[in-house]
């Protein structure tokens, strides 16, 4: 008997239909004498129906209340799945955020959770109930509703893991796994059995959509282990079966196989590239421009200074795409003259493809075979960044699609095996 | 300076713009110096939806998975509504009832209010900030979400106001006030400035629809001086005017005036009668019948003995039209063969007219010219039932909008003035 923690995503919850499958798939795995805790997103549309709403009422909705309004969409989940996991003859109980005690900072609309109470969920699961617990919410030390922003769902999902000790945490999502690349993009990516927690990380960071960066980040910190499964099987194929389908993240290299020197090429579009040109190259103006734009809660990805000439360099750096406007708004209002930089440029069409692999560390020659592969392909390489496991490229939109398929097949990823 | 709960109903917030209109309103309030508790309903269609949506999981859906879903309805309102106070420059906070800490008992569906925290309510509204509740909802001892059935909100609103001992509880709806009965049916019907609580109470219990009965015995529970007022005035009506619109329920008659002997005609459609045909005449068989309905959490209205002839008796009731085919069913397969009763009957599509009024308590003839009224129309009274200011009877549905017309003028409330 393991304690096992599911996490569905909007998609696998989006109707009735489909709420009525995950409880079918969730009393299959109590059935089979597991401790089942479920947590949920709001069905399919519902955040964004919400975030209309607030945004109608008010443009820039207050932060508070709008956790307010967006944390019912899990709400009505957990009610409609206990509900059918109670039709079906098993016995069910539904938390929310507080009920269960997610315990988060006041960081409204981007909230950390900091701790979860486990007795009320233990005490449950002793008597087999199968507990749903609402993802994406919490709680704030005055009593506040808090939400975990965007994907929040599968940290939520992880944390629980993470408090109960569970055995397994288990996203259930529209993919069966992660790939080499995104399929769409590459129909010969393959999917991976495993991934390290390191690659994963990477793959989650710079674009992979299918897990949430901070559920990655959640899972490392406190080693639990994360299984990425498909919800669009029949929920009744064999238990066995579905125990080992998806992908499993390990938090070892695996020794037994021969691992391909990258694992996977990630890429993320949206991206914006912002250059302040002729900076007086002195100490703190690199704190000065990325302290402005931090300070508007704008994320900076890849940071690049070039040499200086003559006193004076460029700085560029990206940021999302939605941010553009915003960024260079800040930085030609209240930086540009402080600093006394010759201008503000950009490219608000930008993209980021990445090499992602912990074979990297021990195979030398990965970047210059990347930038070798994009050249024969006349395409330019505007910003480089690299870590121990992966290079990651900012180069024009347009290529974005050459780009991937190119690097697949040059690393040999089409012919991987799952 | 006065602290004042104001509560809106789902009409009154059924849309964006409606609800810009509630805050210009209630800021209005505050404006003047007045403290202002707002408690709202679920946009209106929302709380239907939420409950469509739980009956395709579940026909009868989990009572406490119900509320839960439920109550998503009103937390989605308070949330809009304090972005769109903020988004006019006040402050003002929401509270779900657990937040606020509006205590219930456990009846899922149908909870009663014990008690009301008031330490944040004070709090908030001492530093000037508007405080928005959703109304509806509440928390039970052990944590879970509990509502109180429908049109609870207004409930909320009394209670609130209960436990801060405001000044008066402002229900804005989308009628303009208490009618002498539906102007749907009488055109001439009036608006009354000032209703008896005890008159109220009666036309809220014989299907006035518009306070919820519970928020009247509340309010006269706890002396609660509640007014009745329309959210379609515009919102910028002087405050001066809209602190005497509607209509005031008082505590005491009002003595400078003539009041009519009758107040108001009140009526329910959706009745239907039950018979319990040759019942023997013997104790406890009255007893035996309602429990076994009552158990079946059946509420049962005008309750009728006819004389017993040769040991034998008739036993008439009436319940709610939703609930006739599972009364016979009941009374069919568990008491009739029990009781040796000969025959289970009844009528689906009754309905029943009530004339309300203190004034009956030092006028007689009010039943008689009732009766009188109706028999000049050719109506049948099926069962008759009275209290000190009322007398009520059930006739034949075809015939309702007559006989209220009908007394409606006997009264002389067709002249009456506002």
């Amino acid at each position: 008997m393991a304690l096992i923690v599911q996490k569905y995503g909007g998609t696998s919850v989006g109707s009735v239909e489909r709420i009525k499958n995950v409880a079918r798939r969730v009393i299959k795995w109590a059935d089979a004498g597991h401790q089942v805790v479920v947590v949920v997103s709001a069905m399919s549309g519902e955040t964004n129906r919400l975030i209309g709403l607030a945004k109608e009422i008010q443009p820039d909705p207050d932060p508070r209340e709008l956790d307010v309004v967006a944390s019912t969409g899990e709400q009505v989940t957990i009610g409609l799945l206990s509900m059918a996991i109670k039709s079906l003859g098993r016995e069910a109980r539904s938390y929310t955020g507080f009920q269960v005690g997610v315990h988060t900072n006041s960081a409204f609309t981007k909230a950390r959770i900091e701790s979860i109470d486990q007795e009320r969920m233990r005490a449950d699961l002793e008597r087999g109930m199968i507990v749903v617990v609402a993802g994406f919410q919490g709680i704030d030390p005055d009593g506040n509703i808090t939400t975990l922003g965007r994907g929040g769902s599968d940290t939520s999902g992880v944390a629980l893991a993470a408090a109960l000790g569970a055995d397994e945490c288990q996203i259930y999502t529209d993919v069966d796994g992660v790939y080499t690349t995104d399929p769409r993009v590459v129909p010969e990516a393959s999917k991976m059995a495993t991934i390290t927690f390191e690659e994963m990380l990477e793959m989650a960071s710079l674009g992979s959509k299918v897990l949430q960066i901070r559920s990655v980040e959640f899972a490392g910190k406190y080693r639990v282990r994360l299984r990425v499964l498909s919800s669009l099987t029949p929920w009744d194929i064999p238990l066995e079966q579905e125990m080992h389908s998806g992908t499993l993240i390990t938090f070892e290299e695996d020794q037994t196989m021969e691992r391909a020197v990258v694992s996977g090429i990630a890429f993320a579009r949206d991206e914006a590239k912002i250059t302040v040109v002729g900076v007086p190259d002195r100490p703190g103006i690199a704190y000065q421009i990325l302290s402005a734009v931090g300070g508007a809660n704008i994320d900076v990805d890849m940071i690049v200074q070039n040499q200086s000439v003559d006193g004076f360099t460029d700085f560029s750096f990206t940021v999302g795409r939605n941010d553009y406007a915003r960024t260079l708004d800040i930085l030609k209002t209240s930086i540009q003259a402080h600093i006394g930089a010759k201008d503000i440029i950009g490219d608000p069409k930008a993209c980021k493809v990445s090499v992602v692999g912990v074979g990297m560390r021990s195979h030398a020659g990965v970047a210059s075979k990347m930038f070798r592969t994009l050249a024969e392909e006349g395409i330019n390489i505007q910003m480089i960044s690299t870590s121990e496991i992966k290079v990651s490229v900012l180069i024009e939109e347009k290529y974005l699609e050459l780009a991937v398929r190119a690097l697949h097949k040059a690393f040999d990823l089409d012919a991987q095996a799952t």
